[in-house]
């Protein structure tokens, strides 16, 4: 068997499994979204936010996706909401089979909006179908405007991109309108939220973002 | 055959393409760097400096490797180096199979050392040997302190660990003593350079790398 029919039957798995997992939220009533970005552009700390801003509006969980440690679902977890760690013990990416374990532990019907954080990678968590209504992605403007060009699936599947680090603009050079008009090449339909985790810039409009598509995706509570 | 078994017999194939490329190098002397990061960790910049910096010292070639573009070979190019481009077509880092034809197109017996600047991606690019001498990373500061921790295989196998873009840190939290005890827990010969392509710290540090261990492969000119 080759390499490129080793990985169809891998990906027709994992259709399988992101199917079930899709059918688990519906169910539930749940938004789920598959947070994915670059090593270090802010998922975790925007997650950290976003759980505090959530508080009275949306009832919000998270799994945290990492290769090792269980760093990012502990500091999430301070902000009193439910948190699950998968660690892929090398995989760079999360498929739609290493998540429905962690739904186990969630009471999904208790829950609003459960966020998926992606292990940090910009090429490969793109592939593969967890079940999530929506992909989105955090573009740090510390990494340059050349990314849609450069990595453009992400771009392509994505709903949402998150500007982020929006606050360290002074500092770089940052072309923001040639991102953004590189990833609209892409995908017209981009929406585009500018955010900084430092600031709360942004933040609101985030929050927003979750409520309408959750209404829009499985009907308000 | 399994998923496990075929990973194996990649890795297998590329070892043998690997000790190909690894023996072209040390027939033509050159000291052959994998360069990898994070995407927008700033390879490409550090090159164009790099570039300028050797004039008159080091004879440089770079390989660049991207999923799709040219851009990063026009940028070195420009900087009067030989360069070619490797685009991957989706896959996440490079190996000795991919990197073999490119080597085609340089006289590698007429440089000194040859930089292949991999896909960016802190995960996968670690594992695949493409017959260098040195794996060389870059950890920006805006990618967080925790990275050695949450990566730990890029940080066990490279002999130098970049501190990239260290005139960011009055901007950013970023515990520069904590990121270098965790990288030497995993590696504890790493060796360390703070650098900044903006201001150029750490630059002449770097190119003294490059003589010294060009010298310790290869022999002197």
């Amino acid at each position: 068997m080759g390499e490129v029919e080793v990985n169809k039957n891998i990906l027709d798995d994992n259709a399988a499994v992101a199917a079930a997992n899709r059918a688990a939220f519906a169910k539930a009533g749940v938004y789920v979204v598959n947070l994915m970005s670059s090593p270090g552009s802010g998922k975790t700390t925007l997650l950290e936010r976003t759980a505090e801003a959530c508080r009275g509006r949306l009832r919000l969980g998270v799994v945290a996706g990492d290769i090792e440690t269980r760093r990012d679902a502990d500091r999430i977890g301070r902000w009193g909401i439910p948190v699950e760690q998968i660690n892929t013990g090398g995989a760079c990416h999360l498929d739609a089979r290493m998540v429905a374990p962690a739904l186990a532990a969630f009471d999904l019907s208790s829950l609003d909006v459960l966020i998926v954080e992606n292990v940090g990678n910009l090429v490969c968590p793109a592939e593969f179908d967890i079940g999530e209504h929506d992909k989105v992605m955090i573009l740090s403007v510390t990494e340059g405007a050349d990314k849609p060009a450069k990595y453009p699936l992400m771009f392509s599947e994505s709903r949402l991109m998150l500007l982020g680090k929006i606050d360290l603009l002074p500092y770089v050079d940052f072309d923001v309108d040639a991102a953004i008009r590189d990833a609209r090449t892409l995908n017209p339909k981009l929406e585009v939220i500018p955010i900084s985790s430092r600031t709360r810039e942004g933040l609101e409009d985030f929050v927003r973002f979750l409520e309408r598509r959750r209404a829009e995706c499985v009907g308000r509570r």
